[in-house]
């Protein structure tokens, strides 16, 4: 079923149409969004829906509309990042140029908007003023994460804060939404919204986790990019808490503070370092807890055991997944 | 009861709050909506609903979801066109910096949806629908702006095209917002649009003959900033089909051409070839069409006549405006 739900998804973006001129405009959409990503939160929302009903289809347009407003995200986020490659294919900066990046991304915003409004009537301006927040918190976390490049005392609650509000809020909102679409109340819809801000949570817990303890043939991107650019992850600030006072502190902070290294050597060192410390172990830990909120969510959430079955499928394997 | 209208706008800008942390998301949309400027699309609006209704601070929200989205457009295309300064202080890229500008403009266009939705229920789907169209046209304005820069066979329909996306399509939709505010049927909103078409058509033809023939001491801006830069405006391409044949046509194509060279010398020698062939007169008579629409369609309007007395007004003032 959850493949039925994918390959729907996969053949509505093949099929989408965002406007024709100016091509500058509209290409980098299309390009973006036949880039591939493993198409979660559409998946999510569609899972949602038929939660409560069989037409699951009906909630398709709402379900393109996140994916449309995430890759809206990756376009400008690519930018900021001066990001060369995205699903190992050049950026749309990179293929075309800073501007067109910039203006295609905000016309994908609109697009998001437009798909986001075929859901019922009466509920339309309850699903836009989610929406508006969740798109806002989504910059927020952001913005945040830029901050924390140029910043040395971030702390676990501040990154957790953050990885909140750029990742999981979308996830959660993207659940919230097929209940919306599919009719359902405010205490159902955020009970919704909650379990997919816990599994957000460990789904990045685990992607912070995956780019150092990936297997490289699997994950697809870099193992230990995040360790070569001082990426200040859950592992990273956990390393320098734990790593006070003992050998590991002088040994990580000289590593940090190398302008020119070799970065295989960093990579291993540094990962030697959080093995010394337990960082994995601790890191697990922490996921799980996340993981467990969400598990428990579906639990004990009011519809048949039956239904559920695809969502926690779903939870299993973002807890599980290795790329 | 103009003043009325544009005092009330300035008081509630200054009241906006667009979210608080982290500062560097929002303060930069505080700073440039507080730079000021002519207040146009927002007092747009509260005529349009005044044309049918007393209460026309009903319609503040919507009013001011306009002037939010149009500061979004002055936001982006601000980082596009390397722009130093907005309105004699410096743009949000250069007092921040650029992944600010970016992100901050996307929370801004998320916060116009959020005012936007302030219409009646009934309404919503329709003014987001209309807002979805407008917001996409302005975009593609801007690119076609931009890829006009590097074409040479650009034509005069082409160039209004693209004002009539860039410019005056939010015009045309602040109007008809204040009617669908108003509750007008779509025959009625509709005549609003193109009344506010129209107008936007005149109002941008009137600002490129400002930038030539503009008073320096009223402008603000640099008078010949166009013709410093070769932009391509209205003026420019019909001085290159009229110089056709004529001594002008080699004069005018040096001076495009010119990589080094006095700005003063270039604007008054650009400037001298306009007057030459008549481009003024034959700017201000297409100007005038658009106008002379704009008007008739407020005559034909179907409301008393006292009720479109400030709209006639407004038109007018766009029209004589020397700054």
């Amino acid at each position: 079923m959850l493949n039925k739900f994918l390959a729907h998804i996969q053949s509505e973006i093949a099929q989408l149409s965002y406007g024709e001129k100016p091509k500058e405009l509209y290409e980098p959409i299309s390009y973006l969004m036949k880039l591939g990503g493993k198409r979660l939160r559409p998946a999510l929302t569609l899972m949602a829906y038929n939660l409560f009903k069989e037409d699951w289809e009906t909630a398709t347009k709402p379900a393109l509309a996140i994916e449309v407003f995430h890759n809206f995200t990756l376009m400008h986020d690519d930018i900021m990042d001066e990001a060369p490659l995205r699903r190992g294919k050049a950026t749309v900066h990179e293929k075309w140029n800073r501007d067109v990046a910039i203006l295609s991304g905000d016309v994908m915003l609109v697009a998001a908007y437009e798909l986001l409004s075929e859901v019922p009537d009466a509920r339309f301006k309850q699903v836009l003023k989610r929406f508006n927040r969740t798109a806002a918190e989504v910059c927020e976390g952001q913005q945040y994460d830029m901050n924390f490049a140029t910043r040395n005392n971030v702390t676990e609650a501040e990154y957790i804060e953050m990885i909140r509000l750029k990742t999981s809020v979308l996830l959660g909102f993207a659940l919230e939404l097929g209940g919306m679409a599919a009719n359902q109340d405010v205490v159902v819809t955020n009970q919704l919204f909650e379990i997919g801000e816990n599994l957000g949570i460990g789904f990045q817990l685990k992607d912070d986790m995956l780019d150092v303890y990936g297997d490289p043939e699997k994950f697809g991107k870099q193992v230990g990019g995040d360790i070569i650019e001082n990426k200040k992850t859950w592992l990273m600030l956990k390393a320098i808490e734990k790593s006070k006072g003992k050998p590991e502190e002088k040994e990580l902070k000289e590593w940090i503070d190398k302008k020119v290294f070799n970065s295989e050597k960093k990579v291993a060192a540094v990962t030697d370092i959080y093995n010394r410390l337990g960082i994995h172990e601790l890191a697990e830990a922490e996921m799980n807890i996340y993981f467990k909120k969400g598990f428990d969510g579906i639990d004990g959430f009011p519809v048949a055991e039956e239904r559920k079955t695809m969502l926690r499928e779903f939870g299993k394997y973002l807890l599980k997944r290795d790329r």
